[in-house]
């Protein structure tokens, strides 16, 4: 079956994965008189009064619009605001199905750091959280470094942290199987984009020590002059022996290999080359780094994709929904390194031994307790760190 | 019962007034291929081609931000944009309730006309029309005229058109009761903000000839120094007579008042000044310019509010649901003076000569099918103008 043609047919049937319906009785007069004049006055200026009943007498606790400025939507690339919108609608129905939050899809028709800072700042006092989605870096890092600065509510980049947070999930659960020990591999990362500089930085917080970056140029190394700041910054913790040349040269004897870059720039060859036991999640979207049959007549002992359509889908559906829930149910004015390792190992531990194989290292995506899980973990992280407005 | 306190006890309870839900299904991972990654991909690149196509898979079509920045909310003022959500919410409630159209309420922390209009126009592409709501004059005229200009979907000041062509419906029946003609009545508007000029102007479009509008510094009158740039501009098509002093004054022999002004500045006195079948709308909110039991008392033949606790409830809930329902529906790229002028007489004409009474010139709000009416009558104009995409 063709998932996109197939798709592409549904999404003209469906005209819309969400819709907003009215939760209060408008059916009389003395309903309107509650929900909308005179009545509403009264909730106003309560609001007016304490700016933080705002999460008491509205939608705002349980609503986080998910933003794109559409350049970096899938493996896409910049393909414009609006066409980032199924994606964003997608998740904003997954955010709901899952996590129980009210998500509102909305682009951005702007490519300016500063526009798009602005934007969402202005309309944040809307929201219990923001999720920014598929921004292209560097940009995305600047946004959401003073985003959380700036705001008193959780800034998420899912691209960075959701994907850091579940390829680690995974990798805890692979070491497993592989006995393996964190401190002791050998990782390689392909795509110095967001995802693959914020995997590499949240590895290295859970005790991965010898990572090599990779991008389209080769081998990321300290000195090379064609890095951008975010790259600089990695090259400064990672690849430690300043080893240089290609990707094919970083895979040799390595234990893990993680892409977020394009499709099919791994071969067979590269994988034969890899460690014993070895470990590939190969996340590039909609098309992997290599096909998951391929990788395993190679060799590989264990391959997770982005994809739903192979066993192991390293998708960040398993991060969102649970960590946003989570942090609006402690009304957190943040999300901290905490929450995001709490959230890993919510979602690592919630395979049981018994249920852990090699096809089966991380929960099902539409397995609703695995999110329970992972917000019950954020909540008690965010409480225990003091960022918790609800103790 | 005091609803103000009822209401802000339903606040606490509901919790928000509207929701979002996911439409598709996301159960397996079949599901989600479909919804999400990797079939996502290919609406993506549908809407990446013809931009047009966000109108067809995705939930674009039908959604419509509430958009204010806290100003001007009900009468209360400027009481920030959080304080104003609530009522944003209402709108959002009542717009799906009876228009069936999927609203998200925004509030925009700045004053700033630039940056208003900036935030929106960068993300207009999300939705298929733009609701602003409760922005203060003289900088919501700017603001909604250069939106119109600028985006291609229906732009729309609620405050302004919303509460103009339900008055305008209510006029029309008011006179038919008081069989007095349209081009012979004199019409004094009490408060000279966005409501009271947009009123002012659609009244002239629909053949008032004597309107007399008054402000705190009473009658408006050409020359007068104090006037902002609206008021000069409708300073001229108005009070032709040149009439100078008090809204006392300007009442004296009136058939008609219009108040979108503040709590009690008109006295039974000023009523029994008026001409004959005195007709009054004292629209301001929460509380009118003079009880209607008061200006019953002192003669009044017609009285209606804003409030829906009293009869003939001149609300602009009326107009918004439907007309959106129109425009969206037909895919409108904007909401001209054809589409606004059918409303009024689609409001005014769904009230059947049999119903028709002093207590009962209005539809009532939840009323289904008087928003039904409103949205056909819109739709037929917008296409009869040619400015509808769906011939």
């Amino acid at each position: 079956m063709n998932y996109r043609e197939a798709s592409l047919k549904k999404h003209g049937e469906w005209k819309g994965k969400i819709e907003t319906v009215c939760r209060v009785p408008v059916d009389s007069r003395e309903a309107l008189s509650l929900a909308y004049t005179p009545g509403v006055a009264e909730p106003c200026m309560a609001i007016h009064i304490d700016v933080e009943k705002s999460f008491e007498l509205t939608r705002r606790w349980n609503t986080v619009p998910v933003i794109t400025d559409g350049t970096a939507v899938l493996g896409l690339g910049d393909i414009g605001p609006e066409a980032g919108m199924p994606v964003m609608e997608g998740k904003c129905a997954l955010f709901k199905a899952f996590g129980g939050v009210d998500a509102y899809p909305i682009c951005i028709s702007s490519k300016d750091t500063e526009d798009i800072i602005k934007t969402i700042k202005l309309m944040a006092g809307s929201f219990g959280g923001i999720n920014l989605e598929d921004i292209s870096a560097p940009r995305c890092f600047e946004i959401e470094t003073r985003l959380k600065e700036e705001l008193d509510i959780p800034v998420f980049h899912d691209d960075q942290h959701g994907t850091a947070i579940v390829s680690a999930a995974a990798l805890l659960n692979a070491l497993k199987l592989a006995d393996k020990k964190i401190g002791e591999i050998k990782l390689v990362i392909n795509g110095a984009g967001a995802a693959g500089i914020a995997i590499s930085k949240f590895l290295l917080k859970l005790g991965v020590k010898n990572i090599v970056m990779c991008d389209l140029k080769g081998v990321i190394c300290k000195g090379n002059d064609w890095l951008n700041s975010a790259q600089k910054e990695v090259a400064e913790v990672t690849n430690l022996q300043r080893l240089k040349g290609t990707l094919a040269d970083a895979m040799k004897g390595a234990d893990v290999f993680i892409g977020v870059s394009g499709p099919h720039c791994v071969t067979k060859e590269m994988v034969k080359s890899m460690a014993a036991k070895s470990i590939l999640f190969t996340c590039a979207n909609p098309v992997p780094e290599i096909e998951p049959t391929d990788a395993k007549e190679a060799g590989a002992f264990i391959v997770g994709t982005g994809s739903s359509e192979y066993p192991n889908q390293i998708n960040n559906v398993l991060v969102f929904p649970g960590l946003f829930r989570g942090a609006l149910d402690v009304r957190a004015t943040t999300v901290n390194t905490e929450m995001m390792i709490a959230a890993a190992h919510g979602i690592a531990e919630y395979v049981s031994d018994k249920e852990l194989s090699t096809e089966h290292i991380l929960p099902f995506a539409y397995d609703k307790n695995a999110h329970k899980a992972v917000a019950e973990a954020v909540a008690k992280a965010a409480q225990k760190t003091g960022v918790a407005k609800i103790k």
